[in-house]
C-alpha cells in the first residue's frame, strides 16, 4: 500500500448506506481522529465512521476493502505512540457506539463487552457486585482499545496485564469474517491461542468489537504506605525482595528524585526528594497489617527512611495522591512544556542500571525528565518536557529515547512495556524481534494480504 | 500431505551425516516414540533422531523438508491424546539430550532451559534459590513439551497455566529458521504475541528447543485441608465463593464420590466416600492459617463436614496422598483395566451441571469412570477404566466422551481444559472454533506451507 489513499465518493455512498448520518467527513471530527495523546503528528483519516454493533463494523471493513482503503480503529484516543494515526489516509472506525455491556458473570468473574465501553464504567457498573476490573493504565481508555495495544498499568504485578486478563474477544479482520477467538472458559489446550494473537495486534490484524475479561474480588481490605530510599538502587533492590518472598503487593511504583521534586512542589507535600516507592496492599486487614509489616523490614534493609502507612480510604488516597498527580506534576515543572512519556521494560535485574543510565542520558542532554516506574514489573516511563517550539528539545529527546531503547534490548528487555509499537517504536521492532520479525510479517501477509488493516502501524515498512 | 511417508534412504544419510549414530530405525525405539501415556493406538515413525543443541534440531528440519518428511517433537510421552504418534510416518525427534539448564536468575525469578528439561529436574536444580517453577500437571514431563501443549494442573488457580507462565520460547520453524519469540522481560506491548502462538501449537508450527520460564518463591509456610460435602454442587459451589472472597488458594481439586470411594479402598483412608474438595494454601504461618479459616467458615456454609487441617509436612502428605494416588487407586477398583483420561473445563458457574449430567451418562452406559477435577478453573477429568479386551466397552467411552465434549461447548467450554487436541480432540475443533478454525488454518499454512510438522495433529483435516 503506498501512498494517500484516494477515498472515492462510491465508497462514501456504501458506508452511507450502512451507517445513515454515521459517516462524517468533517475537517474537526477528522482532525480529533487523527491524534492521540502523544506527541505523534496529527495523521486525521480521510472519513470517521460510527458503527454500533459488529455487524456495522464489518460492513465497514468489506467496503473499505472493496474500495482498497485502509482502515484504522479508534477508542477514545488515549493511546502513547501514535496508534490512531492515518499516515495512509483512510477511514477511521470510531468504536464508541459499540457501547454495551452485554454480561456479566459475578460466579465466573468474567465480563463481556463491547469494545467502546471504557475500563471505568466497567467498573461502575461492577459496583454491586463486589468484584472489578483489574487492569488500570491510567487513562480512561476502552477495553476494546486496552485489548488492542494489550494495556497493563500500576496493578498488573499483582493481577497481570491484558494479555493475561482477556479470556476471549469477537474480532472482525480483513476480509469481513468476524469470529471468536475462544469460548469463555478460564483455560483451554484446544488449538492455537487467537485470543493472544489479537491481543497486542493493534488493529493491524484485525478490529476487535468484544472483549471477554476475567474480574477479580474487591479486596476486603487495602492499605497503602510511601517510603523513600538513599538510591534507586536500593529501591528496586526492597522490590526485588519483596516480589521474590512472595508478598502479594498489588501496586509498586517507583518514582525518581526528580519526578518526587516535581511532586512535593506541585502537592505541597511533606517527603524527601528522594528515590520513592510507593505501595498499594490488598487482602484481609490482617494480611495487608501483614504484608505492610514484611515490606517495611525489607524497606529498612535497603535504607529506607520515613515509611509511611496507611489503612483509612481518605489517608491511602493522600499518600498516592502524589502518584496519581505524577503527570500534572511533571507538567507544573515547567509550565507551557508538553509531555512526551515513552516506556521500555527490562529484566528486573537491570533495571536499576537502566534508570541510572538512562537518568544520565537526561542530564547530559540538558533537557528535564522524571521518570517513574512499575518496578515491580521491570516497566519504567520517562516524560520529557519539552518547549515545543525548540525543534532542538524534540532531537535530544529522541536522541535519549534512542539510546534507552537500545539499552533496553541490550538488557534482555522491550522496546516498550505497556505503551505499543503505534508509529513510534516500529524503527525498533527489528532490532529487537531479530529473525522473529520476518514471522510477524508473514502472519500479517496471512490475515491482511492487502494491508488494509490500520497499515504503518506496528510492523516496520 | 497424504498418505505414508517413504523414508528415503538419501534422507537417512543426510540425519546420520548431521548426528552420527543418534538416528535410529530398531523397532523397540520407533514403538517407544508412536505412543504417549493415552488410549490412543502406536503410530510408529520411521526412524527417531536425537539431537543435542537447537542447531541440529534446525538441521534436522532442513533435512526433513528437502525430503517432504514428516517431523513430530517427542518429549518424554507424557501426553494424553496421541499427540506423539506418526499417523503420516516421518521422524520423530527425540528432545531429551537437549537437557541444559542454561540460567537461572534469582533476582528476574526466570530460569531459561533446553526443552527436555523435565519439571523435577528444574526444581531440583532451583532447590538452593528459594524459587520453584510452579506449573505440575501430574506427570514429570519436559518443559518443551509443557509449553507445546500449554499444559496446566492442580496449581494453575493460583500460579496459572503454561501460557502465563512462558516468558519467551526459541523455536525451530518449517523452514529451519530459528527464531526466539520474544525478549526476557516480565511484560511487552512490541508486536505480536509468538510465545502465545506457539505455546499450545503442538509442534505444528515449529520445534520448541528453549524455554524461558517464570519462577516463584517457595511459600514460607503451606497447609492443606481437606472436607466432604453433600453433592458436587454444593462443592463447586464453596469453590467460587472461596475464589469469589480473594483466597489466594494454592489448589482446590475435586474428587466425586466414585473416585472417593476408589481412594478410601486403595489408600486406607478414614474418609466419606462423598464429593470432597482437597485445598492447599500457601503463604506466611499466619496467613495460610487464615486463608484455612475463611475456607472452613465457607465450606461450613454448604453442608460440609469433617474439615481436616494440617500444616507439618507428614500431616499435608497424609492428606493429600489420596489426591496424589487418585488414578493409581482408579486402576485398582478394576484390575486389568487400562485407563482413558479426557479432558474438558467449562465456565465455574457451569461445573456442577457439566458433571452431574456426565455423572449420569457414566451411570447410564455402565461403565466405572471416577471423576478429579481442578475445580477452580472449571476443568474436570473423567477416567474411564476400560476393558482392553471388549470392544463395546471402548466404544461405550467414546460416545460418553463425545457427549461430555459437546456439553461443555454448549456450556461456552472447550474440548481440553489441560489435555490439547492431538489427534483425540481434532474432531472437535470446527464445532468448538466455528469461523476461527479457518484462521488457525491460514496461520498454519502460512508457516508450514508443506504441512510436515506434526501433521495430523490439532487442526481437523
Amino acid at each position: 500500500m503506498d501512498g494517500q489513499a484516494d477515498l472515492s465518493g462510491a465508497l462514501i455512498a456504501e458506508l452511507r448506506a450502512v451507517l445513515g448520518d454515521r459517516v462524517s467527513l468533517a475537517d474537526s471530527v477528522r482532525a480529533h481522529h487523527g491524534k492521540d495523546e502523544s506527541y505523534h503528528t496529527l495523521l486525521p483519516p480521510d472519513a470517521v465512521v460510527f458503527p454500533r454493533s459488529t455487524e456495522e463494523v464489518a460492513a465497514v471493513v468489506r467496503a473499505c476493502v472493496r474500495h482498497q482503503t485502509p482502515i484504522i480503529p479508534f477508542g477514545v484516543g488515549t493511546s502513547l505512540e501514535g496508534g490512531v494515526g492515518a499516515p495512509h489516509g483512510g477511514v477511521s472506525v470510531d468504536m464508541s457506539g459499540l457501547d454495551r455491556i452485554l454480561r456479566i458473570s459475578a460466579e465466573d468473574m468474567d465480563a463481556t463487552v463491547e469494545a467502546g465501553v471504557t475500563r471505568k464504567r466497567l467498573n461502575a457498573d461492577l459496583r454491586d457486585t463486589g468484584l472489578f476490573f483489574a487492569v488500570d493504565p491510567g487513562a480512561d481508555a476502552t477495553l476494546g482499545g486496552m485489548a488492542a495495544t494489550r494495556a497493563s498499568g500500576t496493578n498488573a504485578v499483582r493481577y497481570g496485564t491484558m494479555r493475561h486478563n482477556v479470556l476471549n474477544v469477537k474480532a472482525v479482520l480483513a476480509d469481513g469474517r468476524i469470529i471468536s477467538t475462544a469460548q469463555r472458559a478460564r483455560k483451554s489446550a484446544a488449538g492455537y491461542d487467537l485470543t493472544g494473537l489479537l491481543v497486542g495486534s493493534e488493529g493491524t490484524l484485525g478490529i476487535i468489537t468484544e472483549v471477554t475479561v476475567r474480574l477479580f474480588g474487591v479486596p476486603e481490605a487495602i492499605s497503602a504506605a510511601v517510603c523513600s530510599f538513599p538510591s534507586v538502587d536500593d529501591a528496586v533492590k526492597c522490590c526485588i525482595l519483596t516480589i521474590q518472598s512472595g508478598i502479594p503487593v498489588a501496586r509498586i511504583e517507583l518514582l525518581d528524585s526528580v519526578q518526587m521534586d516535581a511532586c512535593i512542589r506541585y502537592s505541597k507535600l511533606d517527603y524527601e526528594a528522594a528515590p520513592t516507592l510507593f505501595f498499594e496492599f490488598h487482602g484481609t486487614p490482617d494480611g495487608v497489617k501483614e504484608q505492610a509489616e514484611l515490606v517495611q523490614r525489607n524497606a529498612t534493609d535497603f535504607g529506607a527512611s520515613d515509611f509511611k502507612w496507611a489503612v483509612r480510604p481518605e489517608d491511602r488516597n493522600a499518600l498516592w495522591l502524589a502518584r496519581h498527580d505524577a503527570l500534572y506534576a511533571a507538567l507544573a515543572l515547567r509550565p507551557g512544556s508538553v509531555a512526551w512519556s515513552t516506556d521500555v521494560c527490562v529484566p528486573v535485574s537491570r533495571l536499576a542500571d537502566c534508570i541510572a543510565e538512562t537518568r544520565s542520558d537526561i542530564e547530559k542532554s540538558g533537557l528535564l525528565a522524571p521518570i517513574v516506574g512499575h518496578v515491580g514489573g521491570g516497566n519504567f516511563h520517562v516524560i520529557f518536557l519539552i518547549d515545543p517550539h525548540i525543534p532542538e528539545e524534540w532531537n535530544a529527546a529522541r536522541r535519549v529515547n534512542e539510546r534507552m531503547v537500545l539499552r533496553a534490548l541490550d538488557m534482555e528487555g522491550t522496546c516498550t512495556g505497556e505503551h505499543g509499537v503505534g508509529i513510534g517504536k516500529r524503527r525498533y521492532m527489528a532490532a529487537e524481534h531479530g529473525e522473529a520479525i520476518a514471522v510477524m510479517r508473514t502472519l500479517k501477509q496471512a490475515l491482511d494480504p492487502a494491508n488494509l488493516m490500520n497499515p504503518g502501524k506496528l510492523l516496520p515498512d
